[in-house]
């Protein structure tokens, strides 16, 4: 072994201790006769002295010493003379007496600490380096430790986790698959999964009716900032279980991981359905850390002779309170917020509601204070509240209106990063209708079930239908999401023929699950988790990227490795294969 | 939820109960007024009982279900008449008063039994059905439970579990990669990973000095029986550590398992060198669960006229106790079986040793009663044993002599399934020399370190360098292996030249790591286990296919969904891709 202790261990009553210890320099400081050196591992750090007047080549050979050099050093554990409260080991330091260097290092191409002056490109490339740093290090811990409790939780529970194909079947339907080609089937591929959705409900028809995994998954989609092609789930299915069975277990799993590794004890739950979320929020994962729920005025605001409202389908306003005091400059900064192209308003209507109860609006030349009280009453705005309004078709302005709202809860710092709020979204559509192709998608999957009272609206109208679906969403985020499956096989040939495959397609692609259900399919149903996501927001950022140990670049592209890359015409030979040329 | 208890969990304490039960139907037998159904699921089988007098209905309907119906009952616990010990719940039975048939069944093709009717193929095809049998849920069970345990002790120890990528860089060393075309990229190409080995050592160049992982590995091999294209692996690393340290740690990892798994406390690990191992045994795996070990009488045996040992690099005994009892139909037997071709030996010698202590052989023609008395003094033989000689090319005869070692301990029954024997082997060579290509492989990988001592030899004697390597073997089955690696860049450089790599080939394939290694790389070492071979050790059986839920037959062909599979014209084109024909 090449230590004693790790770097972050030692302690004022480890003082009068021979210890060794092994890590990277952090730093070195010649101070007069002494050089100081502080050693880094993954456990922390640790000061090493150096004193000339004690052993002069020793400390020579010490302030030879670069950046990241790897060294082990024998010494005794001594009080420091200048304590440093800020370190768990401040109060000693190691008085050196045998220094041995491990392993040399380059000057690194940027900094190993916790604000470093790398740019993104350079530390993909370096990620052995940028891994170095503590922040990097914390997630990855995070990460560790999330995966125990999440196993810890589920097993006892008596989930087994039972590992699922990788190299699987290629189906058109969802996003696009990776592929992989057989050698020993030439012109034939795996596929890899996008999920084990249909291996999970296969697990069921086999009588295991707790299953789980913490499992890698692929989509071969045009990256956006936040997407990887490979990506991690925790992936749960149960049988002879209702929605609300499922509801509470992964709520408490939740709950157990914030209690567990984050020491938060987690509230209440809040239920709300699809419908109820798209009307009162414009989104189907709600912040409802804050209020600011919409209120439709379309009513109120119609016949005025003003044109936006009166060609409108929908007007719906916020109250903002207490932002009556917002200037002009900020209102008009708001209306270029939702004019950007992203967001793509025309325009934004604003009412101050002044202290003596009289509202001032932006268009006060149709709307006179009989008509802004009513807009004051059904927003239960008070004095010094700030009405926001938008119009337009019923589902854009949502959408507009829910990102105006967010960014007004930035503003007015109702967003607190310390403050949890869970919600199950429940009752989704089965299916939303894509305009473009002229036909219905499963807003979920093929495999989500109808709601029972719903299934004879199937022929006469699939939109109507909702689903038993669900999608568990804090502070904005969807965290996961899941349904209770079909297990009956006429209804899930029913499914794919609203879904418009043929009998042919539906059987080859699907015919092993439409087999399992004839031969005792038991209720079921599950959900799935984002496990890079899940990191993220337990470690109070928004990039799953810093929550992966090698992350790929927005181009799909490893830097470190450099990969996809060329192979050998030998290979592309052995796959029956070519490249086809532009 | 379809039930308030599961159907291995009801005893006689629960008796006057009011129940709800959901499970598969195994059997149903009428008995006069009676019908009677085993209900079974992943907890195991209660009986239910319809009683025609008390309700006639009811009691046809039971009489309808088939084998595999899914079905929920509702019921009383009454105490069973004739009581069934072999059940844990044979004690009781429910007094059904309602009963939902929630998804009918086709007849199985094969029984759901311990001992089923169905074929290898037919099971493979129907492999939901085949997961409701006993054993493959137990070994399941068994499998969630070793990485649920591997997890806890490597986790307790300070290890982080790190997800490692699974679309990685092809690289020709070794055996084939699986690639994943890149659509992104045309005409380039991501592999999946045959191990993490580079990305775990990155891991301990970026300061996680104790990294594993159960992870998903992939080699397109042809193969085997007992080979599968995508395997399971618990792979591991430290930093700072030496070959002392990584045995002891992972020695302990199995000794926890099998306390915890098995209840077994497994006796001390053996030590032995690779040369000792096949001087004594003929196998870098030796079983050592028994003796029997390797003789040399090459001195003794030449120069006796008999030119099958004159000819003969070695000559080698092993003795058999007790075996002078086998006929010459059994001896026969042997022989046939060393001349088998895939052992391919020309022919099998003996030696009964007989009460009075004096020697009969099968070669008395040319050694005399003094002579096989020295064999006999060499093997320590006694009275009543039996020996057997073999004689040829050194390496060859000692395969060939392995497998008589083992088909005598087998024979004799001194192979106890119940006894666990632990050996590490260690010392390895670091090179195997090709006589085919003419050049030397690295026997583990080119990222294993010499010995320190046998560094100078490597320019000068390749071949006679030991490596920094070891396997850790129980009962004859390698269960794992590792090395300490090198982490110097001008070693690691010199490996690649001596195994061929030119510059350019090195730096493309590895020149990620042989960057890393210029900035600070940690001595480290690792060890990796292969998951599916312990379940299976641990289950008792051979084959790692029943360890695995859905296995790839030996032409890697998943025979339920039926893949691989061909992909559309589009999805060539969108990977730049054409597939040839022959």
């Amino acid at each position: 072994m090449y230590r004693s202790h790790h770097c972050g261990e030692l302690r004022s009553n480890n003082i009068g201790q021979q210890v060794t210890l092994s890590g990277w320099v952090q730093r070195a400081r010649n101070m007069g006769g002494m050089t100081f050196v502080d050693l880094r591992d993954r456990y922390g750090i640790t000061q090493l002295s150096f004193n000339v007047e004690k052993d002069i080549s020793l400390c020579e050979n010490a302030r030879k010493l670069g950046r990241e050099f790897v060294i082990q050093v024998k010494g005794l554990v001594i009080e420091r003379e200048s304590k440093n409260d800020r370190l768990d080991t401040g109060h000693i330091e190691i008085e050196v007496s045998e220094l041995n260097v491990l392993n040399e290092s380059q000057t690194p191409p940027f900094t190993i600490e916790d604000n470093t002056d790398g740019g993104e490109e350079v530390r993909m490339k370096y990620r052995y380096l940028d891994l170095r740093r503590n922040p990097l290090r914390k997630n990855l811990e995070l990460r560790h430790k999330l995966g125990i409790e999440t196993r810890k939780y589920l097993s006892d529970l008596g989930f087994l986790e039972i590992e699922t194909p990788y190299l699987i079947k290629s189906t058109p339907e969802g996003a696009r698959d990776f592929v992989v080609p057989s050698r020993m089937h030439g012109g034939e591929f795996y596929a890899l999964p996008q999920s084990p959705q249909t291996f999970k409900q296969i697990l069921m028809v086999g009588g295991y009716d707790r299953y789980f995994q913490i499992v890698r998954c692929f989509r071969d989609e045009d990256l956006r900032a936040d997407r990887q092609p490979e990506f991690t789930q925790i992936d749960c299915e149960m049988a002879f279980v209702e929605q609300e069975d499922i509801l509470e277990t992964f709520e408490g799993m939740v709950r157990h991981l914030f209690t567990e590794v984050k020491g938060i004890e987690l509230p209440k739950y809040v239920r709300m359905t699809y419908a109820e979320a798209m009307k009162k929020y414009g989104s189907d994962k709600p912040d409802i850390r804050f209020d600011m729920s919409f209120v439709e005025i379309t009513n109120e605001a119609k016949g005025k002779d003003f044109g936006v409202f009166d060609s409108a389908e929908l007007v719906v306003g916020i109250c903002a309170k207490g932002a009556a005091t917002f200037t002009r400059k900020q209102l008009d900064k708001l209306t270029d917020f939702v004019r950007r192209p992203q967001i793509g308003a025309k325009g934004l209507i604003y009412a101050r509601v002044n202290e003596d109860g009289s509202v001032k609006s932006s268009v006060d030349k149709f709307f006179n204070q009989e008509d802004l009280q009513l807009w004051k009453g059904k927003l239960k705005a008070e004095p010094g509240d700030l009405i926001l309004v938008m119009a337009g078709d019923t589902e854009k302005t949502r959408k507009q209106m829910n990102e105006l709202r967010l960014e007004m809860g930035n503003q007015l710092e109702l967003r607190d990063s310390k403050v949890y709020a869970p919600l199950w979204v429940v009752d989704f559509p089965l299916f939303e209708w894509d305009e473009e192709g002229k036909r219905f998608h499963a807003m979920h999957h093929p495999f989500t079930s109808p709601k029972k009272e719903h299934i004879e609206l199937l022929d006469s109208d699939p939109a109507a239908v909702n689903a038993n679906a669900y999608d568990m969403v804090i502070n904005g985020v969807e965290l996961g999401g899941g349904s209770i499956r079909i297990h009956d096989q006429t209804l899930q040939a029913k499914m794919f023929e609203i879904l418009g495959f043929s009998k042919e397609e539906a059987e080859k692609q699907f015919g092993f699950l439409m087999g399992a259900f004839k031969y005792g399919a038991p209720p079921h149903g599950g959900v799935a988790f984002g496990f890079d996501r899940l990191a993220a927001m337990f470690g109070g950022t928004d990039s799953i990227r810093d929550y992966i140990a090698f992350p790929k670049n927005n181009a799909g592209r490893d830097l470190m490795i450099d990969s996809p890359s060329t192979i050998s015409g030998e290979q592309l030979d052995e796959l029956s294969l070519s490249v086809k040329s532009e």
